[in-house]
């Protein structure tokens, strides 16, 4: 049953590269701007400038839930999709669910003696940063099957629980969960309060994702779709107890490219209104939405990172072009977002998702 | 692409007899009993008989709603799964997604002429009843290959709503949808009332099931899971026409036994608190729910069916003893069930489901 073949959507694991080469990128304060409450009560997007982007969002938004306009969506068809990795959180130097695999490495060792002198585990026993820079695809999928099956759905989820609760950002000052975006954070609240159902469509592990996505998005595990390792029951017929064990294979298709819009429809059974990404593995979900799609560019090397083309990570280069012929919006992550991180994300009140 | 292996989850189709041997049962009048507005306000489940079933149904319900409890279970956590075929609605003589399938074979006949002369579509276009009792797997793997893919998601799904909108059932006077369960769209309306998330996790089609599940049980279309059929993605870059094209290979695992827990937690991303089936197949499910399993027991010949343990659709055998060892609740047709079927199912209101 151990098909790791599957794990050939790894690209994400490719760049190991920043384990070796340090980044110049300095950490920004990014305190939102502070406003009065009169001005934050009819701003509805507080942390997006008041340009050109925020505008047609906000039209957008309007145009869709005015029972007077033809445009109007009844509330059953308004469907949102995010991709997560660079659009709803930072995916740089490496994507974080690459993180929590080499952490699990390290926490699980103890369990795993034969780990010890073998590769690619010793490597990262070792912090040995110039094997790991060198890890073949094989190596990868080897590192990413041992922590990521073969134990129970919930004790994967108690494992990443943990990893995001205390885990930080190699190069910044912040837990990995606080390096979501604010802007987004507001549209998806925004969103719902419009009675848009706000689903995750993301490239990354579907369970990985789900483990913060309720506390941090506000975004149920039930409107969590991505990438997704098959499963199999167990039951022990004398305790009663039940369990899934997570299993090394990908249910096909990865959740990228001409995989998502596959994926969104076996779960959300209808076509998104409103697609948001920011690479050209988003491309296709944003050609099945109906209304609008929209393209973050990651241009902010100041507060975040600049990438684009050349990147290995989140690579967006098909995607200005086809945002010109189709009409999306490319937000700027530099000329578009007031502010970038959230000041302390906890403190933020959210809006539960609609029905 | 073809793999048609996958079809062998059709065992679903295998019972054609009863195109040969007409059922004994006679329909009876089903109306709801009559009761004054204030009985029906006072009463939750106006359609369940007051007797020990329902009262430990709205036991469970009170206790787990009830914040002063210590078995009270916060709304996120209340996850409710049904399945459909036998549980939700009426799964004899045969599953009515064979029936689709059937029709589907004489309406597009004309689109596919060389369906003509050729089994085993000959059978079906001739209505010979005989060679459609004898049809093999293979023979019902091509029909359903035929009807259920090939076509985009849209004309699949119109295709669904043209039939359940006209069928009616082969041997009651009323069309498929309206043979649905009364005391369970009751159910399925209380929970959503006390904030329960429901869904359905059926053995059949999902696609199938979402064509008429927001209509008829209050259920929308990404809280159905079921087997569901691999697509893939096209688009038109001239046109901008983006489209799913179904394709004859299901998404493993199969949605029954071991498969229900397995797609219903990759869907929902939680276990149960509450699961309902009526058969073997539903077995997995009610183990992996966390709070209560209710079995739905068919032994009503005069007003719907009796079946169990010797039936080749809907199996109930295992299912006793499971019950009886797990303390799951047996529900008897017969016996705690006021009403089996709506009056007039389109006057019914329903309770808007839980975010």
């Amino acid at each position: 049953m151990r098909r790791l073949n599957h794990w050939l959507f790894l690209p994400i694991f490719l760049s190991l590269s920043f384990l070796v080469h340090s980044c110049t990128n300095t950490e920004q304060s990014n305190k939102p701007q502070t406003e009065t409450p009169t001005e934050k009560d009819t701003d509805q997007l507080p942390s997006w400038k008041d340009d050109s982007a925020k505008t047609r969002i906000l039209d957008f938004i309007a145009l869709s839930t005015d029972p007077q306009k033809t445009s109007f969506v009844p509330p059953e068809d308004r469907i949102a999709v995010f991709d997560n990795d660079g659009t709803l959180w930072c995916e740089q130097p490496v994507y974080f669910q690459l993180l929590f695999a080499l952490d699990q490495v390290q926490k699980k060792a103890d369990q795993h003696p034969e780990w010890k002198g073998k590769m690619p585990f010793q490597a990262v026993l070792e912090h040995d940063k110039e094997s790991m820079a060198k890890f073949s695809m094989q190596d990868i999928m080897t590192i990413v099957g041992a922590t990521h099956a073969g134990m129970t759905q919930e004790e994967f989820t108690k494992d990443a629980k943990e990893f995001l609760q205390t885990f930080h950002h190699p190069e910044r000052e912040k837990l990995l969960i606080q390096m979501v975006y604010q802007p987004m954070l507001e549209l998806i609240d925004l969103l719902h309060k419009n009675e848009f159902k706000v689903f995750i469509v993301s490239g990354g592990g579907r369970d990985f994702i789900r483990a913060f996505s309720e506390d941090i998005y506000g975004i149920p595990a039930d409107r969590v779709i991505g990438t997704t390792m098959q499963a199999t029951f167990e039951f022990d017929s004398t305790s009663g107890e039940a369990k899934l064990i997570r299993q090394a294979e990908i249910v096909p298709p990865i959740d990228d490219k001409e995989g998502k819009p596959v994926n969104l429809y076996r779960t959300i059974g209808q076509r998104p209104l409103l697609a948001v990404g920011n690479s050209d593995g988003d491309i296709q979900m944003l050609q099945f939405a109906t209304g609008m799609g929209i393209i973050l560019h990651h241009d902010d090397a100041d507060r975040e990172y600049a990438y684009d083309s050349l990147s290995s990570i989140g690579q967006l280069k098909q995607g200005f072009k086809e945002a010109e012929k189709w009409d999306w919006l490319m937000v700027s992550m530099r000329n578009d977002f007031k502010t970038v991180f959230p000041d302390n994300h906890s403190s933020q009140e959210q809006n539960p998702p609609s029905k």
